[in-house]
C-alpha cells in the first residue's frame, strides 16, 4: 500500500481544473429523464439518486481515477482482512487493527478475518443464550418477575450508535419491553431517566470499553445507589460491556458481562456487543442479527472497484468533490423519517471524530481540508426550520436526503388524496429538485439561485435489515474519505488536551493537589474565580 | 431609520484590516486573569465570558461603531414598539410589524406597543382560566377523570420552540403531568407517540396560525381518527392555537381556543400561546409566566447602547466578527445541560430561517456573507462525539459554550472527590480553555493549533426565568445581526419553491391533475418514475 499526499495524486489537478466551472443545474433542459436515469445507483435495497449533484461524466471519470490512486479499494480490503490502519507512520500511536467488519462477518464459513470473526461469533452464541433465558422467563427479578425496560448507559461511541439504532427500529420493539439512555455526566440525565421507571424491572446495561470512562463510571455509581436506596441487589440488574481484562470485567459485579474488543473503535462499534445487547433486547435476538446481515451486504458491496457501482465509494468520491474542489465546508444529512431522528447525531461522531484530523498517515500537517462539519435534523420538520438558509442563504450547503417508500407502523390515512408517507417522499423529491434547479423571479426575494448540490438515498421500508445497510454506508463512506485524504480515521487524540484540562480544573475544586499545582496567574484559576465557581 | 448596506457601514474597513492580524490565543501570556476580567460581562443572571475570542479592544472598539453606524438599538426599540420591520422596500412582501416582545410585556404599566401588549395580557387571561379550572378538576374528561397527558402538535416554529422550554423545564414539571409531541407528517410519529398514552387521559393541543399547515392539519386529522377509533368525543379533547379567523378557529370542534397573531413570527412565538399553553399545563401557570417575566428583562436589558454592556449585542458582534471578518461559516451552540438537548434545534430554525437571506431590506443582492449554519448537541456528549473536529480538524467552528453552576433536580452524587454538575462545569471551562489556547508537542498528532474562538454563557441554575432570559437572548442576537447585515429576518420566502413542486408531485401520485399537466420530460416526472413512486 501506497501513502500518498491528497495533493500529489494526479487526478486532484484535472478535478480542480473542473471545479473552475462545475455542471450548471438550473438549465431549463438540465434535469433530463437520462441523467436521472444515468445517474442512479441501486445496491443492498437502496437506491442513490446522484443526479442533482454538480458533476458530469468527467468529473465521475475523474474521481474514479482519483480513487484508484489513492488505492481505496485495496486499503480497504487490507482493513477488513486485518491490516493495523489506526496508526501514524514514524510516532508513537494506537497501532491496532481496525475490525469492525468482522463484528457482522459471521455468516459465511470463511469471514475476511478469521480470529476476529471468531470472537464475534462467541459474543453473539453467549447473547444468544442471554436473551433467550431472558424471553423464557428463566432470568427474573428478586420477586419472580420478567424485565421490562433496559437502560443503556454510555457514553460517544458506546452511546450514540446504539440509541440511533433503537430509536430507528422501536416500531420493531418486542410488546412491552422498551429501552432509556443515560449518557451525559449532567447528573438531570440520569435523574430524569431513574424517576421515569420501575427500578424493579429494568436492566441496566453499562458500556465502556476501557471501563473507566469518566461519564459511564460517574452514572453506574448514581445508578447502583439508586438501586441500594430501593434495597435492590444491583447484581442482578446490571450487565455490562467492557474490553477483555478492563476494571468493569468483573463478574461477581455484574448479572452479564459481553466483551468488546480493541480492534473495533468506538464509533464503528454499533454493530458489536456495544450495540447489539441492548438491540437483542429491545428486537429479539432474531431481528437484531438481520440488522447484522444487512450491515455485512453492504460490506460485501463495498468491495466493487467501479465508483458508480460502489455506493459508499461513490458517495465518498462527491463528497470529496464538494468539499475539496467546490469549497464547501458543512454537509446535511437529512433523513426524511422521525425514526431516524438521532442517526445524524451518530454521523456526527463517526465521521468528525474519524476526519476531523491535520496530520496525514506520516505525521505531516495536512495541506488540505479534511472532514467538513455534519449536521442534520429529519424532515420535513428541517423544511420548516433551516431550510430557507438552504435555499437562499449565502453558505451554500450539500445535502443528503434519505427517504422510504413505505412507513413502519403502516397507520396512515388519506388527506387530500395522499397518504402521509407519499406527503413525506413527495416533501424530499421536491426539495431536491428545489435546491438543484432553482428559480427565477421578478421580485429578487422570491429567487432562488439553485446550483444546491445534492443527493437521495432511497429503500423501501426501514427495517433492522435496511439500518444495517445503511449504517454500514456512512461508515464505509467515512473510511473511504479519510483514506484518500491520507489521514488516520480511526483514532481521536484530539479530544485528549480537554481532558487533561478537566482534571486539572477538577483536582483544583475538590482540592485534591490543591498545594500551589496551579500557578495563581494561570488561565485555569483565572477562568475557575471568574466564573464563581464554587472550590 | 437608515437602511445602509453591510458594506457601506465604515467600520468595516476597519475590521477587515484588523481581522488580518486577529487576536493570538495561543501566546503563553495572552490569557490572564485581567483579560478573563476585562472580557465579561453580567446581564440578567447570564456572565458571559469571551476572553476566548479572537479579539482585542480596537476590534471592540470598532464593533461598537459598526453597531452605531447600522443604529442597531434605534431599530430594535423601533421593532418593539411596532415599526413595520418585516419587509423588502419596492417589492411585494408581508409588510407586518414584529412584536414577539409584546407577548411578555405584560408586567408594567406603560409596554411598549400598548395594543399587542394588551392582547397577550387578554390571553395570559384566558389561558390563566382554562388551567385553574383544569387543575381544579373543572375541566375534565367523559368518566369525570382529569387530564394526565397534553400532546403538543405543531411543526416549525409551533414544534420546536415549545419542545426545546417543555424539555428544559420538565424538571418543574407538575405531579403526574407530562408532555408529548408529534411534528413530522411521517405517519410514524404520531403512530408512536398515540401508541404510547391514554388517549383518554390526554388533551391535544393543536397548534397552527394559519390553520392549514399540511403537516398538522394531516396529523390533527389521525388524530382525531384515532379518537373515534376509541369511541371518544375529539371535542372534548382538543384545543387549538390558531390566528383569529384561520380555517381552526371554530370553536364547536375544540375543547378551547386560543389565538395568535400575525405580527410574531412562527421562530419568535414561543412565548405567545404557541408554547404558553403547553407550557403551562406542564408547570401551571405562575411557573410559565415566570418564563415571560425572564425573557421581558432581557428585553429591556437589550435596550443598552454600549456593546460591552449589552449581551445579546455583544453576542451580535462576535459572531459578525467570526463569520463576516474571519471568515468561519459555522456557529456550534453547545450546552452542557442535557435539559437543553433541543435548544440548538430551535436556534437552527431560529437563526437560520431568519438570517439566511441573500437580498437587502431594498431588494438587492447581499454582496457580503449573512447567517452562519448553526448546530450543536449537548456537552458532555459532544466531546465524545465531534470535539475530535472542533480542535484538530481543518474547518475552524466558533463556540457558545451554555453551562449552569447548580443542576436542577438535585440528585447529585461525589465520585473522586467532585460532584457530576462540577465534572460537567469543570469539563466546559476546560474546553473552552483548550480550543482557545491549543499545545505544543512533539508528536505532530497530539499537536493543537489553538485560536479556535468561543464564549462561555453561565448562570445559577436552569429555571423558567433564566430559561426565559436564554431565549430572549438569543432572539435579539438573531434581530441585532440581521439588522446589521440589512436584511428581513422575518420572512421565509426560501421555503415556497419546496411547497410549490411538493404539491406539483404530490398532484401527479394523487392523479388529481395527472392530465397531462406536467411534461413527460420534466424533472418532476422524471424523479417520481426513477424512485419507484406509486402513483
Amino acid at each position: 500500500m501506497h501513502f500518498l499526499d491528497f495533493l500529489d495524486l494526479p487526478a486532484v489537478a484535472k478535478l480542480q481544473q473542473y471545479a473552475e466551472s462545475p455542471c450548471d443545474l438550473t438549465g431549463p433542459d438540465r434535469l433530463t429523464f437520462k441523467r436521472f436515469s444515468d445517474y442512479r445507483l441501486s445496491s443492498c435495497g437502496f437506491d442513490l439518486l446522484y443526479a442533482t449533484q454538480r458533476l458530469d461524466d468527467q468529473v465521475l471519470d475523474a474521481l474514479q481515477a482519483l480513487s484508484e490512486q489513492a488505492e481505496l479499494v485495496d486499503k480497504f480490503l487490507a482493513m477488513k482482512k486485518g491490516a493495523v490502519m489506526n496508526r501514524i507512520e514514524g510516532y508513537p500511536s494506537e497501532e491496532r487493527r481496525v475490525l469492525h467488519t468482522s463484528s457482522r462477518d459471521v455468516f459465511r464459513e470463511n469471514p475476511d478475518h478469521p480470529a476476529s470473526a471468531e470472537q464475534a461469533g462467541t459474543q453473539l452464541q453467549r447473547l444468544r443464550n442471554f436473551i433467550e433465558e431472558l424471553h423464557a422467563g428463566h432470568v427474573v427479578n428478586e420477586e419472580n418477575m420478567t424485565f421490562t425496560t433496559m437502560i443503556h448507559v454510555g457514553i460517544g461511541g458506546s452511546d450514540l450508535g446504539p440509541r440511533a439504532l433503537c430509536l430507528a427500529l422501536a416500531a420493531y420493539g418486542r410488546p412491552g419491553h422498551r429501552v432509556r439512555f443515560i449518557s451525559n455526566v449532567d447528573p438531570d440525565d440520569a435523574a430524569a431517566v431513574l424517576a421515569d421507571v420501575d427500578l424493579s424491572r429494568t436492566l441496566i446495561n453499562v458500556v465502556s470499553k476501557s471501563g473507566t470512562t469518566l461519564e459511564t463510571v460517574t452514572n453506574e455509581r448514581l445508578v447502583r445507589a439508586a438501586y441500594e436506596r430501593a434495597g435492590l441487589d444491583p447484581a442482578r440488574h446490571i450487565l455490562a460491556v467492557t474490553g477483555q481484562g478492563s476494571p468493569m470485567d468483573d463478574p461477581t459485579r455484574y448479572l452479564a458481562t459481553f466483551h468488546m474488543y480493541d480492534y473495533i473503535g468506538g464509533r464503528y462499534s454499533a454493530t458489536s456487543m456495544v450495540g447489539m445487547v441492548t438491540l437483542a433486547f429491545l428486537l429479539g435476538y432474531e431481528a437484531a442479527v438481520e440488522l447484522l446481515a444487512g450491515a455485512h451486504a453492504m460490506d460485501r458491496a463495498a468491495e466493487e472497484r467501479d465508483i458508480r457501482r460502489n455506493m459508499p465509494l461513490l458517495m465518498a468520491m462527491i463528497g470529496i468533490w464538494n468539499h475539496n474542489f467546490l469549497g464547501l465546508p458543512t454537509l446535511a444529512v437529512l433523513p426524511y423519517s422521525q425514526a431516524l431522528l438521532r442517526f445524524p447525531a451518530h454521523l456526527q461522531q463517526c465521521d468528525m471524530e474519524s476526519n476531523g484530523k491535520s496530520v496525514t498517515r506520516l505525521g505531516a500537517p495536512v495541506r488540505w481540508l479534511t472532514g467538513p462539519v455534519v449536521w442534520g435534523e429529519p424532515g420535513t420538520n428541517g423544511q420548516h426550520a433551516f431550510y430557507q438558509l438552504l435555499h437562499q442563504g449565502t453558505e451554500i450547503v450539500p445535502a443528503e436526503f434519505i427517504g422510504f417508500r413505505r412507513c413502519q407502523h403502516g397507520r396512515d390515512l388519506v388527506v387530500r388524496g395522499t397518504t402521509s408517507q407519499q406527503k413525506l417522499v413527495a416533501n424530499m423529491l421536491a426539495q431536491s429538485l428545489a435546491l438543484a434547479r432553482g428559480k427565477d423571479d421578478e421580485n429578487p426575494n422570491k429567487r432562488f439561485a439553485g446550483n444546491r448540490p445534492n443527493s437521495i438515498l432511497l429503500a423501501d421500508r426501514l427495517t433492522p435489515h435496511t439500518m444495517g445497510v445503511l449504517l454500514a454506508l456512512y461508515e464505509h463512506r467515512i473510511v473511504f474519505q479519510g483514506l484518500c485524504w491520507n489521514i488516520n480515521s480511526f483514532d481521536q487524540e484530539g479530544v485528549q488536551l480537554g481532558k487533561i484540562l478537566a482534571n486539572r480544573l477538577l483536582a483544583e475544586i475538590s482540592g485534591t493537589e490543591g498545594d500551589g499545582r496551579l500557578d495563581e496567574n494561570s488561565p485555569e484559576k483565572s477562568i475557575l474565580q471568574l466564573a464563581n465557581i464554587a472550590k
